[in-house]
């Protein structure tokens, strides 16, 4: 059920289908080296958390090709820099970081190795990180479906498919689902302002699997959420804290806050490995700020006054309270979190 | 205090500030014709509840210099024609219907006049609308006023400023008062997607004015909200019921639950010929829809995928019980609102 591939390794190259360019052109990014990963990451060709984990992880795997000549301590030196550089790319989704960590202890595990044989290590890693969030998409599928009632209008916000992770998708994986079941659904996905990732990619995947669909401008959602039109909203995320509290694409927040108003489930589709267990509430999370460019300019035109300025945050946080449950790979998780979340870690 | 003129009659027509076009360019729209207002008010060349109003107003001049040599039956039954047609020009704003039924009671009041005498009064009411409210802005500003504290960080939605009536706004109005009673006031605008009214006009307004602002994503607003940095939001209108509910720009009711939750005082801002009193409940108000090509193509540069089905309502319907008060031109009106409406009806 999942024909579109964000990105796929090979000829040394990590190929990734260029996000910005979506929906009018579809065109592959080639990244030869870890740098230009890095600036992928970075410029949003390749987003999602679950992909940006990937993504680092070959990030890695191609460092590591281009060190694999040196000498073990260059090699290793060489590999701290450039996954430190990988993990600063983008400062809110914890998959970067637990794929950086991933390749870290991989590398310090084997650092014996011939430093050829490392390289190879490393890029099976980046494998074994695409393989299992297939199968992590999968059981978050299958989970998630089970709170989609039969004919159920979903709500859903950003992009959180097949392009955000590398297989069915997070929140969207869980819309895959229940459409593949039969479950005759129909999707409202929210335009999210600024990068209209929602309008852009959400609705072209839509669109490519046949799923009965619309979208709205983000503040039209709010009239279709009391109005008794929404039956369930499904959102990703960027970082959980172990109390549940949810860092997500901006926006996220206020759909919470009408969601809860009006008693409509909200439910975030989220890996472990967005879980950060090492923070137990949301005011611990960074929230990235972007360019003024993104607000003031759409496709390059000015839409706003030179000068203006502009407040761009590209995350919020939705308090725990607001949530029904988050939606992982082990099952669903229910309120209260914490003790739950933390059993996660065990498993994870 | 208001250097903005959104309209001006003068050589037989109405001059307009193309409001489509800005921020980039300033270029005036002239309409000859009340076909060419009708154009002007449809396709948003001209917007705003009151400046619709005006607007409307002019064009029932326009049509009346137009027909003023016919005999006088013909004089009234092509009046008849052309204010039927402005009347359904956009179906939201009530102001519009007001400014209609104001001209038709004029012509009714003054049918056995020359024709040519009779189009001149036509004219002069037209001014009479603009003077009236710009006097209407000013006491809106006086009363509203009275609830921006010293120092106040306000929100916005949408235009409501000078661009939006023929004086110095309603909601923007307010800010433009108390920026000028010296409050040291900082305002956050709602870039307010689709039509990006807030980006491109709200934006240009406030930089013209020298006030402190800074434009967001509308999604941003529920988390300034949350973390106690907007101390007061002021909407403008386009239609409100005796009940109080209020009919007005898309993201306004959204707005308006996230400020009940978190206890921000909500302001709506509008002179009495925003109220319709012949319906006593917002879900009695028409809501526009507009075109798909408002979300699928920004400056006209497609941003969702060919083919894909939009929902694109103009306006949304905030509940009586989310409002702190209705700030109009003879004070402000809180709850209970059914009887201290109908109360203003007989000043109107």
């Amino acid at each position: 059920m999942n024909t579109i591939l964000a990105m796929e390794y090979k000829d040394n190259a990590l190929h990734m289908i260029d996000q910005r360019k979506l929906p009018h052109t579809y065109e592959i990014f080639v990244a030869n080296t870890y740098q230009e990963v890095d600036f992928a990451i970075k410029d949003m060709v390749v987003r999602g958390a679950p992909a940006i984990g990937a993504a680092a992880g070959y990030g890695a795997a191609l460092a590591a090709k281009a060190y694999e000549n040196e000498e073990t301590s260059v090699f290793l030196s060489k590999m701290e820099e450039s996954l430190d550089r990988l993990n600063r790319s983008r400062p809110t989704a914890v998959n970067l970081m637990w794929a950086v960590k991933r390749m870290k202890k991989l590398i310090q595990a084997h650092q014996d190795l011939p430093t050829k044989e490392l390289a190879q290590r490393v890029l099976e890693e980046a494998h074994a990180i695409v393989t299992e969030d297939q199968a992590i998409n999968l059981a978050m599928g299958q989970h998630g479906n089970t709170v989609i009632p039969q004919g159920a209008t979903i709500l859903t916000h950003c992009n959180t498919g097949a392009l955000a992770t590398v297989g069915i998708g997070t929140a969207l994986g869980v819309v895959r689902t229940a459409h593949a079941a039969g479950k005759n659904i129909f999707v409202y996905a929210d335009e999210t302002r600024p990068r209209l990732q929602g309008g852009r990619l959400t609705a072209w995947e839509l669109m490519q699997e046949g799923i009965p669909s619309t979208l709205i401008a983000d503040s039209v959602a709010a009239t279709l959420i009391r109005d008794g039109k929404i039956d369930v909203i499904l959102v990703g995320a960027d970082r959980i804290a172990t109390n549940g509290d949810t860092a997500n694409k901006i926006g996220t927040f206020m759909l919470s806050v009408v969601a809860k108003a009006y008693s409509v489930p909200f439910y975030v589709v989220a890996p472990t490995t967005t879980i950060d267990f090492e923070i137990n509430h949301g005011s611990q999370i960074i929230i990235e700020e972007r360019s003024d460019e993104e607000v003031t300019h759409i496709e390059g035109v000015h839409v706003a006054p030179e000068g203006m300025k502009v407040y761009n945050p590209a995350f919020d946080v939705t308090p725990n309270e607001n949530i029904a449950g988050i939606v992982t790979e082990q099952g669903i998780v229910r309120a209260p979190f914490d003790e739950k979340i933390m059993k996660l870690k065990n498993n994870h």
